[in-house]
């Protein structure tokens, strides 16, 4: 296999994560505010492409993003600066050993984390372990099995499978999305509630036909094309049919359907 | 092929489409109303699961709701008096053969229609011709290309694959969800907003589980068993497969989504 898919970590693929946090952030963040003076983990932060909207819309809570990659931290750090946060402070660590006491946050926010684990359930219990009894985990994953558009092509979701695949054998779940659920639930967590957040592209949402058909999802999946064709997931011709056929659902009579998830549970509280 | 699918015609699809007009009233009808004195013209109104709660839902707006099949059109009437409606009227009429004048109707209402004709533009074109520039037309369809769940399953696939073909042999178009934009707009209707209005499952939602998994999607799926074997297109074990796959979906820990697409546009006002 090549170069493994890896969020956050080259130039190309940052630029494609801001174009995406600015594009979803209200369909993603809008019911996410915590209380002022409460302490927020949030995991796997990458560059910070959630933890900038999540500060602002809880300017009195208190953050601590972390991210296992001391660049990704830097790229964070520098755009909290530049936001002018008050209320991040961001650290290296590893989710599977944070440096932090147990029961010592009120709330826990991951996003795009869990799809590249392959022990979602343990990581979402020991980050239960950080909690105060009723304190909430926030979890948000898309499903790449949830892509569907018009017109619709077997070439395109060729493509996609291949990612689905590489991400399979490098120990991740790109549909996770819907497993949420029950994943949250197998964590012990309690008052589990899962919302589907789906994006709806057709052109009379320009907006989303550039900033999420064109260069989220298809240039995510267009990021991985040396890594697919060299793990002999497919072909490159099949591939590149797959992009063009992408693209061609960003024309004026194109659809393109796409859905995250996002769950909220309660640490049990002692009995 | 045998017996040919055809929405409403059965008793036990009958009991099908109550059930699914129950579960999804909100979702589906929440954000439509008339305005009083308005009249509108409901097509293929079948034995009127939309019909009561359209009318309800705008007591003073005068619906006239048609259907080609006299025993629904009865079916429809008989609902209709039991919910005690006196500004609906019923009658049995052809899509490509409406009694009316050009112009006569202020809005228009398609439910679960447009999936099966084989010229979808057509019948959108004609019926603007009904009516007045500026009028409304409202058009929802499912999708059934939209389904995934958890655990994921090849053979509920290939079942719901087996509905999806047999309607496009029948001239009909089980995917047209997504395609409601293009096709509306094809129709030379202005102004065109479609939204989606996912479905989403998880045994937090027993409601849901037992009116939309079992009741509405897996039992449409069952109601099509001898059809799509008879017709070649799928073998019986493979069949059975997956609805027992689609009711797995339906246990503690199991997922399901679909989504229906609503779309509104305007009739254009003369130059």
């Amino acid at each position: 296999m090549g170069e493994p898919y890896v969020h956050g970590y080259h130039p190309r693929e940052n630029e494609r994560l801001r174009d995406q946090a600015g594009t979803l952030v209200d369909l993603l963040h809008a019911d996410t505010a915590y209380p002022g003076g409460s302490m927020v983990l949030e995991v796997g932060c990458g560059v910070g492409a959630q933890t900038v909207t999540l500060a602002q819309r809880s300017p009195d809570a208190l953050f601590t993003s972390v991210d296992v990659s001391a660049v990704s931290i830097a790229e964070a750090r520098r755009r909290a600066d530049l936001a002018g946060l008050t209320n991040v402070e961001l650290r290296q660590a590893d989710i599977f050993a944070l440096p932090f006491d147990a029961e010592s946050f009120d709330h826990v926010f991951v996003c795009f984390v869990q799809e590249h684990l392959s022990q979602p359930v343990d990581a979402l219990a020991m980050l239960s372990g950080r909690l105060r009894p009723g304190g909430t985990i926030t979890i948000i994953e898309g499903d790449h099995g949830s892509t569907y558009f018009h017109p619709d092509s077997p070439a395109a979701h060729a493509a996609i499978k291949s990612l689905v695949e590489m991400q399979r054998n490098a120990g991740g779940n790109a549909l996770i999305g819907r497993q949420l659920y029950p994943l949250m639930v197998e964590a012990g967590l309690d008052a589990v509630r899962v919302s589907p957040r789906m994006v709806y592209v057709d052109s009379s949402r320009p907006d989303l036909v550039d900033g999420f058909t064109r260069k989220t999802f298809t240039a995510m999946i267009e990021g991985v094309r040396e890594s697919a064709v060299a793990a002999g997931l497919i072909e490159p011709e099949s591939f590149d049919a797959g992009v063009q056929a992408l693209h061609r659902t960003t024309e004026a009579d194109g659809v393109f359907c796409y859905t995250f998830f996002k769950g909220v549970g309660e640490k049990r509280r002692h009995a």
